[in-house]
């Protein structure tokens, strides 16, 4: 039986966690479970799983993650909160099958850091990097390229003097997945393509140089990996999380899942497949450039655009105004070597708040 | 260095192995070549990698499979003559690189059990089945679907009634692979297609029922593997024979090679993906059939087929004509339980000259 603790178990990506527990009962014990202010979903979900500890809410979670018993820790919470519990959980050797991008985003080097320590290891939910770990499956050969697939957003065909201008009701409009409103938003930026390509970066030690970003609006292929004979692995299947988390909890196993999409091939189906815009995406080269500079600026660039993202959503920005604000944000910021999680969080501390007055002044 | 016998070297497939072993000279000793009756370039070959051993007309290559310096065998012939240097070469524990697709579809349960009995291996060179085996690797995990890819054809979207009667240089003319005459009339009737399926069925043991074809006009994913969980692997890439040819030459490395095109990112791409017309393509479902009822009878269609191309091609008989005849063929074939290399070959000589009548007639 695998002993889990699911962090943000009222989330998106934890409900979907518990779907797959509830398919796998023999499988696992749930040891733990952790939400913020869902407390009625909360009482739930202890009701029907029985956990031995509970937190309603992140902070006393750090501490759950590294009990003896606990073997898998699921880190879905949303944002900076979820570093010091991943890097708790490495310290302690447990898998962490990480769903939440902004830890690595924040302090990649040092979640690899943890890993190389303390023998735990960090296991992508995401779906496209979870497409790339399952693409490099039994290949000890050379990456050329890994590509990532993007869906482009909502604003993909949009022309580009009215991106701008556009609402949160419009930018919430996801084409392919259903998700939470910070990530919707950033999938529209591009803001959570680049987290992905910071992520795949850290995660499976790809030089910057070789990861592309292609446009392919129906989400169905995840992502690929080129190899160094020229030949293209891919993964694919219906948008569905479930895949991804399942893989990621029973790696490298794969089990029958009947809740879990099939490809229909008795219909037909059109791929398409489109080089990025840059101009269209002003976020995305904004993160890329702050996750090579390095240091803490990774960290102020997550803090900033969930500054950001808040504030376009609560009408006190446009827009436009989400990538000028990370972008003044971090343009502001003097980094240090971000070799600690104290540093990081400092960093992401000043972030929060400058970023908050930026966005009220 | 891989001491390596090619048989069937001034074909288009036993050219491009060539090509492979002048761009790693040190990769390869060329201990032998065989070839029909372009004598002229088998002379030039013989020029340039000085083999020890040369044959000039395939039926003496059986014997040169079997030196002890040889470790791979490439073979790369045509039709039914590839079958009995394919069975020594197992029997003597090679490595056996299989291009030519005629022995495993007339004797595919043999020669696993040749695999199986002396510790020789079938490595697929067909860039599907290659595909396959790609997406394979590092995969301990049940096989839910194969999904093989067809172009269709040059006659995906003719009109139905007008396909009996279209002209050898109509057939000719492949959509998306340049190959030789007798494989892409079989591409059209997708009769290659089906010795596909014949061929995943026996190299990666997977049931009949969980093999599917999918028709793909791009041929960019060479096909596919659907896992346990509902996961889809791919393979992709320009369509070019180099690869699956290198990659079965230096399994499981992969290595660079500059003359392997490579996927054009900053171009746009739009792949389509539609189910199989059965009625288009008559051939198909009739050689299933034929390799699921199994003895000698898919010597038969195999050999019928391979009769009833070189008649269409004569003017003969018509494009319609092609499955008439392998059907016909099938269905006068007593079928032994097509055990042993004579029973196959028997049925192969009796179909072949069944067929001819027919044709003749």
């Amino acid at each position: 039986m695998r002993k889990i603790v699911v962090l943000g178990s009222t989330g998106s990506i934890g409900r979907q966690t518990l779907d797959i527990v509830r398919a796998f009962p023999d499988e696992f014990e749930v040891i733990g479970l952790a939400a913020g202010t869902n407390t009625k979903l909360l009482k739930e979900q202890v009701a029907e799983f029985q956990p031995a500890h509970v937190w309603s809410a992140a902070a006393g979670a750090e501490e759950m993650v590294t009990l003896p018993r606990v073997d898998q820790v699921m880190v879905a919470l949303m944002g900076s909160v979820g570093l010091t519990p991943t890097l708790n959980a490495l310290a302690a050797g447990k898998q962490v099958a990480l769903s939440n991008k902004e830890p690595i985003v924040m302090a990649g080097k040092l979640i690899k850091d943890f890993e190389a320590l303390y023998g735990g290891r960090v296991l992508p939910v995401d779906s496209e990097p979870s497409a790339i770990w399952q693409c490099l499956q039994g290949e000890d050969n050379e990456i050329l390229r890994i590509l990532i697939t993007a869906s482009g957003g909502p604003f993909r065909t949009t022309p580009l003097e009215d991106i701008e201008n556009v609402t949160p009701e419009q930018a919430l409009r996801h084409p392919t997945w259903k998700m939470g409103q910070k990530i919707t938003i950033d999938s529209a930026t591009l803001m959570n393509k680049a987290f992905e390509v910071i992520e795949t970066h850290w995660l499976f030690s790809v030089p910057w140089e070789r990861i592309e970003v292609v446009v392919h609006p129906q989400s169905t292929i995840h992502s690929m990996v080129e190899f160094a004979d020229g030949s293209v692995k891919a993964q694919l299947g219906p948008p569905d999380m479930r895949l991804p988390i399942q893989y990621a909890l029973f790696y490298p196993q794969r089990l029958p899942n009947s809740m879990i999409p099939r490809l229909d091939t008795s219909i037909s189906h059109s791929l398409n497949f489109d080089p990025l815009e840059p101009n269209r995406y002003p976020c995305f080269s904004l993160a890329i450039e702050a996750a090579r500079k390095g240091g803490t600026y990774p960290a102020v660039l997550s803090a900033a655009d969930e500054v950001a993202v808040q504030a376009f959503l609560d009408g006190k920005i446009g827009y436009g105004g989400i990538h000028h604000l990370v972008e003044q944000t971090l343009s502001e910021h003097d980094s240090l070597p971000g070799e600690t999680a104290e540093e990081v969080l400092q960093a992401d501390a000043w972030a929060s708040a400058r970023a908050f007055e930026l966005a009220s002044g």
